[in-house]
Formats: structure tokens, sequence, C-alpha cells
């Protein structure tokens, strides 16, 4: 038996209000939300098995297919399900022309203490990244090549930030993940018996003849300045990556991938 | 001996008309012209040799040292210098905010025809790409690893999308590229016994067990539909980057970068 969803018409409701307010990281913090916004995202966001809250949608604005398929899958997990009007829709929306759908997910930051990689781990270390979007891109690679956790050093933006979550494909929702100061870092590593591999245009090491083996963490540093002299510094190696043209560096993601993918391979073809 | 610089200080100006125009595709394959906006921008588009036609500047948005670093600059090459009042800059600008630079460069679409690769060269593919952010990431790799050209298949974006300009840090100005359609294209690969390796998920070979000797041309395609029939048939491999998480494939740039990397890395070990 289906439930008559509740109704949300006014955008003076606390509830849209609430919603709207988890694009500031403090109120993501207080309240353990976060938003997946749009058909295309919430998608992913179930399949890498995001928790969802509440989902809210715009029935002047959804089309037939996604509604079908949303509103099954909410039935099917007693998700509360919540109609919106067009206007407080717009206002809890983070996009400018949103599809109508939007859900409250738990947020994905994680405790370092809360990771037990296996023996041997590989970990991807994202030191001061700034761009939303490179971190989502890197939650990408992490969960192709199978990285047994990403770490965000001294991170000045948190995994539940909805850029974040949009550029990694949801998959910020399934890669295990942690926000962690450098100190307890480097800590954790040692613990593990994991070396550093940091990468960097300085790098004397071409990342092809770097040594992967055993338990290894691959660090990248900042868009604009890299990774921090106390990161490098505690690295076993410092890799680069070939330029042959006009640039002196990659995009942070891009270097991390290319890496990333070549310490799998190195790995795997080492097993063979 | 300085001359003093034109001034423009209404939005109705029509050079401010013809500058704001160039947003659109018509309009910059009308003048040939595109434009580099901000002076991040601008900074690699000259190293990467970009042909500037006009500099525009608006002396109260701009800072001390980049006004001192452009404008010496500008006055060695003879380059036109536009004083241009707030409020038309902001119509002319394509930032919400903008740093008080921006300069028209000539198009940096090339024809296939111009192209002359070395022997055995490496190219790059992209079909049907849609987001001028990825083909300006392409463009990236494409220094990077010193590809002998990339050319956009049947592309919906123009290299002199601002957007591209902006994305590739420049490079646009110096990799070697094109546009074609991709009969056009497979009869100037065929010509150069360049062969192509497909990547797509569907791919029946490792990316990293794939055959890269000799001339060869490294195939994406489009974000969500991938390389087109026509495409994938006409290539020697099918080649795929294992996806060991939940989602089955990387963003087209990342994907690029990987293979493309592994490329240069197995042709250089081949010669060693």
């Amino acid at each position: 038996m289906s439930v008559r969803p509740k109704l949300i018409s006014s955008a003076q409701n606390p509830e849209v209000k609430k919603i709207a307010g988890l694009k500031k990281r403090r109120e993501r913090r207080k309240s353990g939300l976060t938003v997946v916004e749009a058909g295309a995202e919430l998608r992913p966001a179930l399949a890498a098995g995001a928790r969802l809250r509440t989902l809210y949608y715009a029935p002047d604005l959804v089309d037939d297919a996604d509604r079908e398929e949303f509103l099954s899958h909410a039935e099917e997990r007693s998700l509360p399900v919540v109609e919106v009007g067009p206007e407080a829709f717009a206002k809890m929306a983070y996009r400018e022309s949103p599809d109508g759908w939007l859900a409250t997910a738990d947020l994905p930051d994680g405790d370092l203490a809360d990771i037990a990689p296996g023996p041997e781990p590989l970990v991807l270390l994202a030191e001061g990244v700034e761009k939303p979007g490179n971190l989502g891109a890197i939650l990408r690679t992490a969960d192709g090549m199978g990285a047994d956790a990403v770490i965000a050093v001294d991170s000045v933006v948190d995994w539940g930030n909805p850029n974040v979550v949009r550029a990694s494909k949801g998959m910020v929702f399934s890669v295990p993940l942690a926000s962690a100061a450098l100190e307890e870092t480097l800590a954790w590593l040692a613990e593990r018996d994991v070396r550093i591999l940091a990468a960097t245009p300085e790098g004397a090491v071409d990342y092809t003849a770097a040594d992967y083996s055993g338990g290894v963490a691959i660090a990248v540093g900042a868009e604009h300045s890299g990774l921090t002299g106390e990161l490098a510094g505690a690295a076993s190696q410092r890799i680069v990556i070939p330029m042959l043209g006009n640039a002196d560096s990659l995009n942070v993601s891009t270097s991390l991938a290319i890496i990333a993918y070549h310490a799998l391979w190195k790995r795997q073809s080492a097993r063979a």
C-alpha cells in the first residue's frame, strides 16, 4: 500500500531552508547530511550504496521515466518521499536548471580510524587539493583502480561538498575515504608500513621507474603550490611524470590517474 | 617611445560588441579570432606561442604586477593595446569576476592537411567529445606526452571555444591539432599507416597489452555514448582500462591520459 507523500509548496518552509543550508560546510557538519542532486547523480549514488535519508521531487519538473524509477526505488527501501512545489524546489536546488530530483544522504566524511585496508595497501593522498572537481575526479580514479583508501590531507574541501559528490559520479559513497591532518596521516601510514611516493614536478625518479611494491601511498598536492615540503620530505621517493611539451605539469587528478594506474599494472604484473 | 593607448569607455562601442560576440562559434569562424581571458590564461598562452592580435585591459581592475608584465610584453611585440572602462570590460568578458585582462588571438582551428607528423606518429582522436573542459584537458595531456597531433573527429565543439582555451591552459595554441569529419580522418590515418586503438568499455584487450608500435592513433568517444560503431569498427584493436570498482568507466580525458602515457612509456622502452 503506497502512502501519500508529504507536500511542500512554500519556499519559506523550514525544511526547504534546511536543505538549502546544506550548501554550507558548517551546516553539513552539523546535520551529518549532504545533498545528491539530479537523476544523473542519484543513479550512480544509489548504485554505489549511498545511504539516502529523504527523496525530494518536484512533480512539475520531473519526467515520467525518472519518476517511475526513483519512486519505486524509494518504496522498496521505505525511503521518505516529499513532493515539492517548483518555487520551493528552486530554492533547495544547487543547480540553475534543476531536473526536479534531490535527496539528502549521510555525509561521506570518514575517520582515518574507520579505514581498514588490506595488507600491502595502495593508498591515494590528496594534500590541500582546492577544487572539488579534482577531488571528485580522484575518487573516480580510486574506484576504477581499486585503491584501498583515499585520504584528503589538510583539506580545505570536505568530501560532502556537493561539487565533490557531483564530480565523483557517486563514487564518494563507495570509495573508502578519510580527511585527516598531515601528522595523523603520516602516523597512520607508518603504522601500516606504507611508503609514500610523492608526485612533484621536481621529482628525481620517473614514475615508471618507481618502486610500487608493498604498501604504497601515492601523494599529489594542491593545484598551484603542489605538495608541502613536509609531506614531500616524508616520501621514500619523489616521482615525476615526463613533460615533453610546453607545460610543466598536468592537472592534479590526471597526474594521479596516470601514476595510480601504472602502479596497479606494475603490482599486478609482479604477482603474475 | 611609448604610444598612448586607444581608449574605450562605452559598453555600446562596436569593438566591445565584436569581442562580446566571439563567445559565439559563428562569430569566431567569421573573424578567425578567439578570446584569451585573465592573466592566468594569458601567461601560458603567450608561453605556448599564441598569436595575439589586440590586448585589452581595464586599468580600474588590473593589479600593478600584471600591468607591468603584460604591457611591457605588448610593447616588445608591437601588440596594439586598448584601455577599456569597467562597464565596457564587463560586457566583453566571459567570466563573472574579470581581472581586467583579455586578448584576441588567432583561432587555433587547424586543417588536417596542415599537420605534418613525423614517421610512426602517436596521434590522439577525440570523437564527438561534448564538454569543452574535456577537450582542453586532452590538449594538456597531448602537450605533456608529446602527441604528434590531436584530431577532434565530428566535433560539436570548436578548438577556439573559450572554455577549451581556458581548460587547455594555453596548450590549444601549441599542440598540433585539427577538426575533421570521420571519413577524412580515416583516410588521413590510412595514408600514413597509422593504426587505430579504440578505447571502449567493451574493449577486448587490456590497454597494457595493446600493441603501441609504429604509427598509432588512440581514440576516445563522447562522454555518454562513447565511440561510434564506425570508428570502433575501423580500429585494429579495441582496448579497455580495467575497472575494479563500481563505475564502468572513467572520465574521457582521464582515460585518454592513462592510455596515452602508457603508450609513450611502452614506445620509449622498446627503443631503449
